[in-house]
């Protein structure tokens, strides 16, 4: 099939083998898939997230049923985690969805060897490539009606829905976003559904800034023009505050933490994966709670699914172009200009919109 | 008066005009007062604790009724604030104390200028000096029967009270303590108080592990020897967790992520004043929560004095050595040993002990 292919930390356009379903499996036909922030992360820093998730995985020891299996870098890894696809066929006793069926997947996939991660793995192939693999036990059919294209948006939308979640946040609670890449526009988003009030939101990008002005934010703030935690007392200043964090450089827990009045929450999504410099004292002094938010779990993907399809989170707005797999790498290119794009959908065979 | 005098970063003893207690305020007569590693910071890194105290109150802002006098460092300031003291007089309108009472208070006072932190100011001396002057309303009677001694300890014991609840910690979550200095050791007293079980202590020093167990740290770990979460898997594994960072020194919250299980919270109150470098997709990878504490409220330190009094919380192992202000610059180099004194009380006229 023809997919996207990381090696040694270059990308390529490339021929590779199908992948064949297993017992319990199903082979999809790419239909659509965002491309995310963290592949240009893993494409630039493959070794720290290859690292940092074996550290992971020795930490959590005996709580997880099989081994995690990870990716080498100097092999084929096909990237490509917010999917959906069209079944086209099922593997030994796979019988929960039909071919054709419309499905999206958390992207994990088991088998007898252990858990791999779909995207991040040199046996799993994610939705940069014709076809995938995935379990159909963790396939969700998507609901009637509801595109493809949408249906693409779950998984970048589910990560926005659990770092509202595990930060806590409630109606009567201020929230400050910084950074309206697809990960804060999703944070946007899932605190507007939530209905959290005022939602301040900051980017350097004007784009970015219309578009979360667009899923709910309040108020939006160039940071070179005003500093966010200010913009927000000067508009509110009296509700508990949670900042969350969806930038992902180093300086920002920092700068979150200087700004912050006392007892407020920093819930950090933005993925830094670069070593970082901290004032503790600051944390200290106004007692602050940073608090770290990764993925989500099966209910909240699925309640995202069924958030979009039901139309309660509205996010056609993410999507700011599409790409046939031959244009990957140019898609990468077009997202290191964070005012050209939000979320750039992957769709085989289509023409590009770059 | 008497008093050990800190001004441009040197300690002296010297003898200083006596403060004067105005409305609403009580002259009392030190009767002890426990030397704290705050202060062995604050003779160290004295600018960055103004500056971190200015921008605390600048972003605290109009939620303070008045504003927080920070004190000159090139002016006096006597350090000490954990004591206790005799009342000698009352100013005008200070009713609710007689001449005599022995007396407690949170180390703040208030008056038509401002608040000003009692030992950390220029106006206010605090416990290494003969005499202070103390805010009617803040001073708490010492509950009958309780000595100078212990009731000297509820100031740095309220801290560990504080982290404890701070945490939220309960019964069924275990707990890991990274430092068994005097800060460390208050919060394996108060995590014991609650019941909570597992505690891990872990310290390089014999003196302090042996005063962590006494004060009923389950299991106690020289660093040295094994990784305290590591010896916490061993020992339990299976609990939720929180680690208590009471260690205070750059380095220590990243090694807490590193070692850290999957969501587990780790619980800042060592002071570090300087910068420090944390690695956050380590936070990420295992949506840790990083919650700072500092200090303690009203009532965590009136419930403190109580339950000293009461016997709940047995501090009393605590006390290494007793010295008359005459000293207190030789007791803080002997806290440069970690192995040889937990708390150190000044006690004006004593004899020393060290």
């Amino acid at each position: 099939m023809l997919a996207a292919v990381m090696r040694n930390a270059r990308l390529d356009v490339a021929t590779v083998a199908d992948p064949e379903p297993g017992p319990g499996q199903l082979l999809v036909r790419t239909r659509a898939c965002g491309i995310c922030g963290s592949d240009l992360h893993a494409l630039q820093h493959g070794p720290d997230l290859v690292a940092m998730t074996d550290e992971a995985a020795a930490s959590a020891g005996a709580d997880l049923p099989l081994p995690v299996i990870n990716m080498d870098l100097g092999r084929d890894v096909v990237m490509g985690h917010e999917f959906v696809g069209e079944v086209l066929a099922a593997g030994p006793g796979a019988t929960a969805h039909a071919v054709g069926d419309l499905v999206v997947s958390m992207p994990v996939a088991f088998d007898a060897a252990g858990i791999h991660q779909v995207g991040y793995s040199n046996l799993y192939p994610g939705g940069y490539g014709e076809q995938m693999v995935l379990n159909d036990d963790l396939a969700l059919t998507v609901p009637n009606g509801l595109s493809a294209r949408l249906a693409a948006l779950t998984e970048p939308m589910a990560v926005g829905v659990h770092a509202v979640n595990r930060s806590g946040i409630e109606p009567g609670t201020a929230a400050v976003v910084l950074g309206c890449g697809p990960v804060g526009l999703a944070v946007v988003a899932a605190l507007a559904a939530k209905g959290v009030e005022p939602i301040v939101a900051a980017d350097f990008s004007p784009t970015r800034r219309a578009l979360a002005a667009g899923l709910g934010a309040h108020r939006v703030v160039d940071p070179a023009e005003a500093e966010p935690v200010a913009a927000w007392r000067e508009a509110d200043g009296t509700h508990p505050l949670v900042i969350f964090e969806a930038v992902g450089v180093p300086g920002m827990i920092d700068q979150a933490m200087r700004t912050a009045p006392r007892l407020a929450q920093v819930l950090v999504v933005g993925v830094c994966m670069l070593e970082d410099t901290i004032r503790p004292l600051r944390g200290i002094a106004r007692e602050l709670d940073v608090r770290f938010a990764l993925g989500y779990d099966p209910l909240e993907f699925a309640g995202t699914l069924r958030s979009i399809a039901e139309g309660e989170l509205d996010v056609a707005p993410l999507i700011t172009g599409t790409v046939p797999i031959e244009d990957v790498p140019a898609a990468f290119a077009a997202l290191a200009d964070p005012d050209a794009h939000a979320k750039i959908l992957v769709e085989p065979g289509a023409t590009s919109t770059l």
